[in-house]
This record gives C-alpha cells, sequence and structure tokens, in this order.
C-alpha cells in the first residue's frame, strides 16, 4: 500500500471516529480536520497506534491516564477570581488549563467521551463566569503588567488560553453546534479579544509577555476560523508589522538565537514561540515560518541548548541555578525542533530530558529514542552576539575537553540583567569552579519572601561585586540603574579558535564615567599540559585614581596560597557599606607574594584548581564571604577573593587559571596539588600587550594581543622583546617558545 | 568428562605449566603447590579459563596487565629509606611492592617469564640492601608505634610484606633453588623477624597495627614452611594465646562484628584480617577460621556495609566523609566473604564498587555479576553492640524508607574517638541531613598540615559542640581526656523495632562529674504521616545548676523560624573560648517561642526538614556558622542551632525532626514547605516520660517511657494522663490517639 493511500484511508478512518455519536457536529466541521494546531488529525492516528505498542509513548501515555483519572474523580472547582500569583484561585485556574489539556489529549488518543465532557463541562463552567467578570481584584495598578480578568495578570491568562485553545481544538469534533456556540461566545472569543483589543499595550509590546498574548489569540483565530485574529497576532493589532509575533522574532532574538535576558529566561520566553510557530506551520505551511529570519526559531531552541553546561542553563542574570535542558519548556522545544529538522543531536538532549510529551512531535521523539537514533549534541565554541542586529556585544562560550568558559561581554539584558559587563564563569569536570550566584530567590517558597525575587537579589546578586569583574570604587556598573545598564553595552572586539587557542576580547567604555577596560580571556590547549588553561587578561585605563577590585567567586575550598595570611580570627565585619560590599564579611587580607600570587583551592570534583596573577607591589589580596547584612539568612554562604589596587590610573590584572592534580580520598590518592605555573609577565608596549606564561616542565608562551580601539586588521604589528622581533596582523599572536 | 576428573586434569596442567623452563625447582616444590595464600593453584586455573571469555574479569586483566606494561618499563628504584610518610622512598617502596603483586599475578595469569623475572630482580634489590638497613632514620622516638627499617613506621613495613609474600609466592615455581635462597635469606626471613622478635610490642598488642603484622609474618610462615611462625601469628610470640590473631579477634571487635573506632577505621583494619583468614582458610582449612567466635570474620565485613548510608561509611568519629563501599578494604573483604558464604546480596554490593580484583574470589563474584546474580542487600535496623563482650554500649542504626537513623552510645573508641556521647546523625533521601563533621583532615595534601590530621581535629572537630549532643558549661565529655573517655562507657538501656516503632535509650552518668543525662531516640512511622519523623528525647539531672547546650548540625539552607531572630548583621564574633567554641561564629541569636519552637531548612535533596522543639522561657536558640580562629581555613563552613538552657539542675529537650514537602525548581512545584508538627508535650512524672506529639492533619500519639536506673522488666507501669488510666510493661509503649 503506498504512502497517500494510507493517508488517505487514515482520514477516512479519523473522520469516521469523529462523527460517531456527533454526527450533524462532524459533517459541519468535515471542512476543518481537529485537531490542527501543535497536534495533527495525522498525530493522532499516528499515536493511537503508537501506544498498542510498548515503549516510552505508551509508557507516558498510561502514566497519564492514571494521573488524569484520579483528578477527574474530583469536583470542578472554578472560583471567581481572588487571589495573586501562588494564591489559591490563581492555582485553580492554572490547574483547570493544565487539566483540561491532558483530558483533550486523552480524548484524542482514548475516544472515551468521558474525558471530552470533561473538557465540555469545564468551559461550560467557564463561559458561565467569564462575560461578568471585572478586572483581577489583585491587579498591580503602577506596573507594566497588564491586568488580566482570571489572573492578576494577563500573562497568566494568556498562557491559559495557550493551553485551553489546544483542548478546545481536541475535544471540538465530539461537541455539538449548541455545545460549541455557548463554549465560543462565553468564554472562548472574550478571552482572546480581551487579550488583544482590550489589552493593546501587551499584545503590540515587544517582549516575551506579548508572545504569549500573539500565540494564544493566532492559534484561537485558526480554531475559530477568525483569520483576522492570526494577522493581527501576527503583524499587530493594526496590522502594520510594528508588533506582532513576528516583529518579536526580529527583535527578541539576537541572529544567532540569543535571548536578550539570557539562557534562564529565553527557556521561559521558548515556549509561545515554539508552540505558536508550530501551529502556523500546520495551519498555513506556505507561511514557512521555520525558515524566517534564517531559521530563527530553530536557532533560538539551539541556543538554549548550547547556553548550558552538564545539563543546567549559564546562570548569567537573574537565574536559577537548577534549571537546566530537563525542563517541560526545552522538553517541547527539542520535540518541535526535531520534527522539522530531524536532527539526531537533538535525540541526546531529549533522552538525557527523559520526558516523553502526548503530541505527535513528543511520538516522533520517543519512536527515535526506542530505535537508539541519538548522536551526540554538537557542543560548540562561539559567540552568541546579542541584541537584534548581533551588534550590542555577545556571550562567548569556549569549550575544550569538558571545560566550559562563558566569557558575557552581553548588553544589560533588561530588568532580569545583572551589572556585571566582561564576567566570566568557568567550568571543568562537570563542575562549576569559578562562579555566579544566579538570583537569590526560592521559588514559590512562601517564608522566603513570598517565594518571589529576595530583597537581596537587588542588594547582592545583581551588584558587580556579586561577579568576577572589575568594581571601581565600590560602586556597581552604571551605577546600578537598569535603564543606563540598556542603553549601553560592550564592543566585543573578536572572537578566535584556532590551533588549540580560543580567544575573545571586549571593551566597555561606558560602565564608568571616567574608567574604561578591556579584557582578553583565552583558553589555552597545549599538548604538554594535562589540561587546558584560562588566561584573563584585563587593562584599565583612567585619568584619574581610582580603587580597583576583581573578584573571583570560587567554589571548594581553600587549599594553599603564597601569600601570607591576616585572618580575621575574632571578629568579623562587613567588607563595605554598600553596592553588595555590605553583604560580604572580611575574613582575611593578603599583601601580594611578589612576582606572582598564587591561590588555590580544592573543587569537591577531585580537581585542584589554582589562580596565579602577576603582582604588584601595592596590590592586596581579600577574602571574603556572603553572609553579613543578612537578617533572614537569606543569601548562600559562598567564597570570594578579591584582587585589590587600592589607587592607580592604569593597571592590568594578569591571571592563568589552571585546573590541575586530583585529590582522591578513597582511594588515598593525592597528586600535583600544587600549581605548575612558573611565571607570568606582562607589559604594554604602545598597543600591544605582551603576555609570558610558563610552567614547571611545561610549555613556555607568549601571547601578543593588540586590544586598541582604532585598529587596522591589515597593519603589521611589530614588537621586540629580548632582542627577538615579533610581527603579526590582527588581534592576537601565540607563540611557543618551548624548547623540545 | 565428569568434575573430578576434569579437575585432576586441571593439576597436571599447572603443574606442567609451572615446570616449564624451570623443572628442577618445580619438581623440589612438588609438595606443596603455589600459589597457596589468598589465590590458590585452582584460583590460577580458572582465572586462565576466564580471561579466554569477554566479561568483567577479562576487562579487569587487560588493563591491570596494561598499567603494569607501561611500570615495567620504567627503571627500578630501591633507594635507601630516608622519608616518612608521603615522602619520595616511602612512595617508592610502597608502589614496589604494588607493582610486585601486579606482577605476579599478571604472571600466572599470562606465563610470561617477564613479569616473574620483574618480581624476582625487584626483590634481589631489595636482599642486596635490607639486611644492612639500620632503624629509619624518621622514626618517632616518643611514639607507640614502633619504627620499621624500610618506612617510617613498622605498620607499613608489615603492609609491604602481606603484598611481598603473595608475589613471592605466586612466582617463587619460575625460581630456582639459588634465586630462591638469595630472596629468601636477604629480605623475606630478615622482614618477617624484624616484624615479629624485632617489634614484640607490635607484634603482640590488641591493634590493628598487630593485624597487619601477624597477617604478614604468618603468610610468611605459610609460604616459607615455617609453621612456627604460623603459630606465633596466632598466638602471639610465646604462643600463649594473649597476643596474635585470634586474641585480636576475640577482642578487637564486638559480637556483632563491631570494630571500637567506627567504621571508617572499621574499613581500614578489614584487611589484613580478611586477607589473613583466607590464607588461613587455605592453608589450614581445619582450623575452621571463619566459623571462628561465630563467624567473627564474617560479621566484621557485613557490619562494614551495614554503618554506611547511600554507600558512604557513616562518618562517626575521625572519618574522612568520602570514603565508603567503594574502598579497596571492602572490595577485597566482599570477594573474600562471598566465596565463602555465595550470599547474593553482597553482590550487589560488588556491583555498586563497580570494581574487580584478580583473585580467584574476585574471580567468582565477576562471573556471578555476569550472570546477574546480585540480590539486594538486606539493610537493617539493629543495633552493633560495642565492647569484645558487647557490654559497652552500642551504634543503633534505624532505618525505614529512604531514611536512617544513627544512635551514637558507643564507648569511645581509643585515639580516633570523639567526645560524643550520645550523639546523632540523620540520613534522608540519600542525603545527610543531621551532620557530625568527621575528621579534619585533608588526606595527603601537602598544604594542609602535611595531609595529617588537622590541628582543628583536636580543637573542633572531636569536641562535643562539634557534635548533637548535650554539651554541659561549654565543656566536652570526660573534659576531652582521651585515656578517661575510654575507661568510660554509656548504658545502652534498649533497643527495640515493633509496629512502626524504633526505639532506643542510652544513659551517660560519668561524661560530667555531676551531670547525668539519658536521651531517647525514636523514628517513628504511621500511615498518616508522609514520613517517619524522628523524636529525641533528652533529660539531664544534676544537683547543681549548669550551662545546657544541645547543637544540632542541618545541613541545607535556613528557610524559616517560628522565633525572631537576633542577627548579627554588622559584627560576627566567636561563641566561646575553648572547646570548639572559639571555632563558630554566632550569626543570631533567638528568644525560644511559646509553647514549641521550629526551624525550618532546605536540603539540596529537594525536601523542607523542621526541627520542633518544646520551648522553656529561658530557652534560647543560637545560630552558628564554623570558621572563627581559623587563621589557614582549615575548616568547613558548616552551620548549626544550639538550643540553650543557661542555669538549670534539671532539663528536658523534646524535639521532633520532620521531613516534609518538596522544592522543585526545575517544575516550579513548591509544596508543604512548612511543618506539620502542631503541637508536642512532655511531662516526667515519677519514672515515667510521657510526650504526646500532634501533627496538623495528621496522627496523634501518647509515648511514655520508662528510663529508670532501677528498672524492673516484669512491673506495671501506670500513669493517669487526662483523666485515663494507662499502663504498661517494659521500658516504652506507643498509644495512637488519632481520631479515626
Amino acid at each position: 500500500m503506498n504512502k497517500s493511500l494510507l493517508s488517505a484511508i487514515s482520514v477516512i478512518v479519523i473522520f469516521i471516529c469523529n462523527s460517531f455519536g456527533t454526527a450533524v457536529a462532524a459533517e459541519q466541521q468535515a471542512v476543518k480536520q481537529h485537531p490542527s494546531l501543535v497536534i495533527t488529525a495525522q498525530d493522532v492516528v499516528d499515536m493511537r497506534s503508537e501506544i498498542a505498542r510498548d515503549g516510552r509513548f505508551k509508557k507516558e501515555f498510561q502514566d497519564k491516564k492514571s494521573q488524569l483519572d484520579s483528578k477527574l474523580a474530583l469536583p470542578k472547582q472554578v472560583p471567581v477570581p481572588r487571589d495573586s500569583g501562588g494564591g489559591f484561585t490563581h492555582e485553580v485556574h492554572k490547574n483547570n488549563a493544565q487539566s483540561m489539556y491532558d483530558a483533550a489529549i486523552i480524548y484524542q488518543l482514548t475516544r472515551e467521551e468521558k474525558y471530552a465532557n470533561y473538557v465540555r463541562d469545564m468551559l461550560f463552567l467557564y463561559a458561565d463566569m467569564y462575560p461578568g467578570l471585572p478586572l483581577h481584584p489583585q491587579r498591580k495598578t503602577d506596573s507594566v503588567i497588564s491586568a488580566g480578568k482570571l489572573f492578576w495578570q494577563n500573562l497568566n491568562e494568556s498562557v491559559w488560553l495557550v493551553y485551553v485553545i489546544q483542548a478546545y481544538d481536541a475535544i471540538l469534533p465530539a461537541l455539538t453546534t449548541s455545545e460549541r456556540k455557548t463554549i465560543e461566545t462565553g468564554i472562548l472569543r472574550p478571552v482572546a479579544l480581551f487579550l488583544s483589543e482590550g489589552s493593546p499595550h501587551t499584545f503590540n509590546t515587544i517582549h516575551n509577555h506579548a508572545t504569549w498574548a500573539t500565540c494564544a489569540v493566532g492559534m484561537t483565530g485558526y480554531v475559530l476560523n477568525e483569520p483576522e485574529w492570526v494577522e493581527q497576532a501576527l503583524y499587530g493589532s493594526d496590522k502594520s508589522g510594528k508588533g506582532g509575533f513576528l516583529r518579536q522574532l526580529d527583535e527578541l532574538f539576537s541572529p544567532q538565537g540569543y535571548y536578550n535576558e539570557g539562557p534562564y529566561y529565553q527557556r521561559y520566553a521558548l515556549l509561545p514561540f515554539v508552540t505558536f510557530a508550530k501551529a502556523i506551520a500546520v495551519n498555513e505551511p506556505q507561511r514557512n515560518i521555520f525558515s524566517y529570519r534564517d531559521g530563527i526559531v530553530l536557532k533560538a531552541v539551539n541556543t538554549t541548548i548550547q547556553l548550558s553546561y552538564n545539563n543546567l542553563f549559564l546562570p548569567i542574570n537573574d537565574a536559577i541555578k537548577d534549571k537546566g535542558l530537563n525542563t517541560i519548556e526545552l522538553v517541547n522545544g527539542v520535540a518541535i525542533a526535531y520534527s522539522v529538522t530531524k536532527d539526531a543531536g537533538l535525540l541526546s538532549i531529549a533522552k538525557q530530558q527523559d520526558k516523553v510529551i502526548l503530541t505527535g512531535d513528543g511520538l516522533r521523539i520517543a519512536q527515535a529514542l526506542d530505535q537508539h537514533l541519538e548522536q551526540p549534541y554538537p557542543f560548540t565554541s562561539m559567540v552568541f552576539q546579542d541584541g537584534a542586529k548581533g551588534d550590542e556585544g555577545g556571550l562567548v562560550v569556549m569549550r575544550e575537553k569538558d571545560q566550559a568558559l562563558v566569557f558575557k561581554a552581553t548588553a544589560q539584558g533588561m530588568g532580569h540583567g545583572h551589572f556585571d559587563k566582561l564576567n566570566w564563569l568557568f567550568y571543568d569536570k562537570g563542575a562549576e569552579i569559578v562562579s555566579d550566584y544566579g538570583s537569590a530567590r526560592f521559588l514559590n517558597v512562601e517564608a522566603k519572601f513570598g517565594g518571589r525575587y529576595l530583597p537581596e537579589n537587588d542588594t547582592y546578586a545583581s551588584q558587580t561585586i556579586a561577579h568576577n569583574t572589575l568594581v571601581v570604587d565600590e560602586t556597581s556598573h552604571f551605577n546600578g540603574d537598569t535603564s543606563v545598564g540598556n542603553e549601553n553595552h560592550p564592543d566585543l572586539l573578536y572572537f578566535a579558535n584556532k590551533d588549540g587557542l580560543k580567544i575573545s576580547a571586549a571593551r566597555v567604555d561606558n560602565a564608568y564615567s571616567d574608567v574604561e577596560f578591556v579584557r582578553t580571556m583565552a583558553q589555552i590547549h597545549h599538548k604538554q599540559l594535562a589540561h587546558p588553561v584560562v588566561l584573563d587578561v584585563l587593562t584599565v585605563h583612567s585619568n584619574n585614581v581610582h580603587q580597583l577590585d576583581l573578584p573571583l567567586h570560587y567554589k571548594g575550598h581553600l587549599m594553599d596560597t603564597n601569600v601570607a595570611l591576616d585572618t580575621a580570627t575574632q571578629r568579623l565585619a562587613p567588607l563595605g557599606k554598600k553596592n553588595g560590599y555590605e553583604h560580604l564579611w572580611l575574613k582575611a587580607t593578603a599583601k601580594a607574594a611578589m612576582p606572582v600570587s598564587q591561590i588555590t583551592w580544592l573543587h569537591d570534583n577531585g580537581r585542584f584548581y589554582s589562580l596565579s596573577t602577576i603582582s604588584r607591589a601595592d596590590m592586596k589580596i581579600l577574602f571574603t564571604q556572603i553572609g553579613a547584612n543578612d537578617p533572614l539568612f537569606n543569601l548562600r554562604t559562598e567564597n570570594a577573593f578579591i584582587l585589590r589596587i587600592p589607587s592607580a590610573k592604569q593597571a592590568a590584572f594578569v591571571s592563568v587559571l589552571e585546573p590541575h592534580g586530583e585529590y582522591n580520598p578513597v582511594s588515598e590518592l593525592t597528586f600535583t596539588a600544587n600549581s605548575q605555573v612558573k611565571n607570568i609577565t606582562h607589559q604594554q608596549v604602545g598597543d600591544i600587550d605582551q603576555v609570558s606564561l610558563e610552567f614547571i616542565n611545561g610549555p613556555k608562551l607568549l601571547l601578543l594581543l593588540n586590544n586598541a580601539k582604532a585598529f587596522d586588521e591589515k597593519k603589521l604589528n611589530k614588537v621586540k622583546i629580548g632582542g627577538k622581533q615579533y610581527s603579526f596582523r590582527g588581534r592576537f599572536h601565540l607563540i611557543d617558545l618551548t624548547d623540545n
């Protein structure tokens, strides 16, 4: 039997199934198949055949059905809206949307009327209540977030409709004309119109809240046969293209698919993008939505995956550090993307997610995993440019062996952005080694500030000192003003990856009024090194003297220093008074050791890490611990040390971070517990930074950098070092001086 | 071909193999087969056949051979002894013993002469050097640990010989008579005699160092055909039985196989016990060594396993917390025990260990695992009595679901014991929830006090305040004097396990001169509770007023308290001046909340934990963090809170520890973040403690305890509570008052 014949028969079969007992309705509906949003009628045929076979998909179907059956045994609740986020009525309405969605899926898979009836009866209750509802009593009147009716903010109302319209789409063939009318006029149309015409500010803005709104309204337009609503969802209320889904795709992602707020919110924002895109592809394939803007939707999915280490998202900006690839948004994203691309690399992500979703896309993932088709996902070293045009800095990720070096030269990232220009993170052997605090928040824990962002998110976590980058005069970048931050961004000078060297540099001229700083970060792999090392060259220029602090937040236990610690053994006091400094206990101070200061710590992963920094006579090292001015124990106890130059116009912080050795108390094996860095030197002559690195029984390297503002790619740079002349074109030149 | 015929042929085959190229030697040796210690000639036949087949054993053989081959390519080093533990000559000699052992095994498996020659040539070098050696230059003259010659302490010399004699036993058939003579007279006999006749203090003591010595000397006796040495190893130098291996078996373990120093050192001590026992069983099966003292060797292996949670040893006393079931000592112990018992539960431990050893016992494990014969290991709730007669207290382990409650009513545990009478630990959902610091040590990390026990092991980790038990007047038990501690022990009153209740009580009258305390710990499982809860009733009696502190070291992040925290936000100071208090920063204080004080924390395992304690008007709660007076950052930053009664003659600390709810930031799910304890009451009337527990939407329980010193098992206890009369016989009575 050939494929198209089979497909034709399937359509007939589904038509017969759908029409069973609802002949009149089915007849009228025959012009348009249902479901037809994320799940198609053909998907239903495939899914029904799949649940007859043992495998991942069938197991998930059985689990979901049994969970749902217990839910269906409880009385339906559709309470008058009263509570804000997390409160009773909020949670009930959220849950109802999910239950209706699940019941509609199970209805399609089983054809048992009770599931369709559950959705129908629930929607009757909503249709009865909704038209009379005023704006939500808990709405925020002074907020940019617009009010809803069922919920305190219309964002939640959009999310609700995204689930409910899919549920309705799936049970529609089971309804009589009059039932449809009751539901459509009582609840679906009023909500859709409230979200579009009734909330133009949200609907037309370029923001992820608007993505949910346009997704909800557009999908409702498809189901209720209102092409005008679809047009509005795509192009904005006035169909001018100044707002709407396509404009959001143009502006909310960079050309690489990077989302301005960072991977934690990218993950959250992803769901309405992939959901609506899928619905558009199903209903209007001619729009080629997955090819729009060079495939931006798929790039967004892939970028979300790339911006992770050991399954967890890189926790830049406001981020809860437990979130990772197994979040439900990315499970959906991977399923939809795999359906489009059949990229076997996505399967290994899906396998790690270990969650099956009951859609046609979920089915294709489950079948492919049952057949062991997965291939390793190609995590790569690259720059993820920031800004709609890709010209507002970027996030650089360098990977080598089991390391990842993250260099954050992005723009501010709106309200959830941190004041951390040119911050860096480092991962090795499965673990965070040089860390970012992420956000200060215990999600949904009522006792912790209602589960919202804690006050310490502003006073500590987003401040510059909480990151691994330059703090001038104990003041955060942009003086801690988000709106100023949003108007500025670093200049990413370059990123390169060749011959065992990954390197990038960026410049910031606007974080402080009279201070410029340039940072070069490199990941250097050499055959004589057991592990790649990180080189960090941060140079600072000002016309005035300033105090310069460069913190490094390390994970692990301090093992050794070559500096003499003056430890506060009898009394701890905060390091400063404001901008996050008030939250740091000063545990010890040390004068830098000449010529190189070394600090070694041991991570729980059993490896040692040393930072070796070129010292200056006036440099101090401050060892700190989070916890001061924290009356309710809201902050985690974490450690850092700060390289401090008390007073300088010009300075260079030049350091090597080096993983080394092993601590294995199980086998009682300890080796190479000490740094293998022998010496580091740096001097700047003209535009050229000359950095030399020498390792004990290891390589000797010379790195030449040109980070000049006025830079000519074609010009030949020439330097004379130790009587020898070197010349190179471009931003950098690595010379291996190792004796062989 | 029947089995015995096959076996006979095998013996002939091995005889032929052994004799190949060394005919004369083999002829003389025919009276005694080699090897014949832990590995037998029959084992060798089986192992050679096994490496022809793909499986765990073959893989390990290939790995080991390839590691060894790279080692054999290096020049042999047998340096004149110079360095103490961890130093160069120390490590070289340690390594040489291991390499000779490995080469001898590989020789038996491959019959390649180069492996036998490696061992022979290495032994020649030792035979050349050893007879002229003085005592080791780094020996400790004031130590109870006797000096060695190759090593600074003769413990290491014993360990060295244990490996080397097994290596010699395996290559012996490949040697000529004159080669044997050179080796035996030059090194094997001198070392054995040095360890027995030359070091009588070590050899005859009842201590694990002596176990290594007797193991080494006894096995050498078997190989060199010196039955007198075997007798001395078994019964002491004078063969009186006052010393020697059998006496060690009598005295170093309790009847349950508990080793006085705790599981960390039990694991270490285990290896010479199982090794020598195996050699005895092979050479003199008539001794029935594995049945000796009701099977004490096998009990010791099983007890070591039982005293673990989630594969890690319970870290009481001096213990490095990373050590667990996968340590090589226990890999050997499990293999030898499995060979004797064929207990399939041991296989699941071996499977988790994931290490194969190249012995006959290792082979039997590998084959059984290849055949998937493993069964779950039966972790049980029981008391492990302490003391040779089992009358010196004990360690109580209570398990339920994924919980383990550990109640430490053991004796002091010699030099590695901590001052922590009636301490407790609690594990749940795979993690340590109420913790013990273990030892303060970074094993073999030179920068950390040479890798030895840190000074803070004495000043902090072994002090009472570092544990979860009563501290009177900021002074440790036995005033921190180990010798006094060793002369005393708690009285373990009882342990019982019935009807969902596991309960134990113990009394201490000797830790303080005028203070007695009794502690009852129970793990209560009830169908209306989501998780079992822990009840802790600690009563204190004195004729004088004292300050009473009861610390609880919790793992996780403080979430909520019903007490008002007065937090030190601007300045931290140490809690006290000595006995460990000087290492604690006082972070906050609170007055107890009437009637019950509640403190809730969140563990990384995603579960909440609350301690609810009956308050007194004068009770304070102090929140502390480790780190004061720690100039070199030697201590880990960990948290505790201390229930403090400032001045009292009599007091009761009555608390419930309750796991509850879930924090799942991945699915954004948080539930039951608050304690479900509604009320707790306690009163003592006569000998009877009456404790009532009431939970929100949960059970109401009444527990009656009789912890009296003068106790009559047969007497009927009678109490009247709320007008109702209760009577019971025995130590305790649990009454379920839940409304049903």
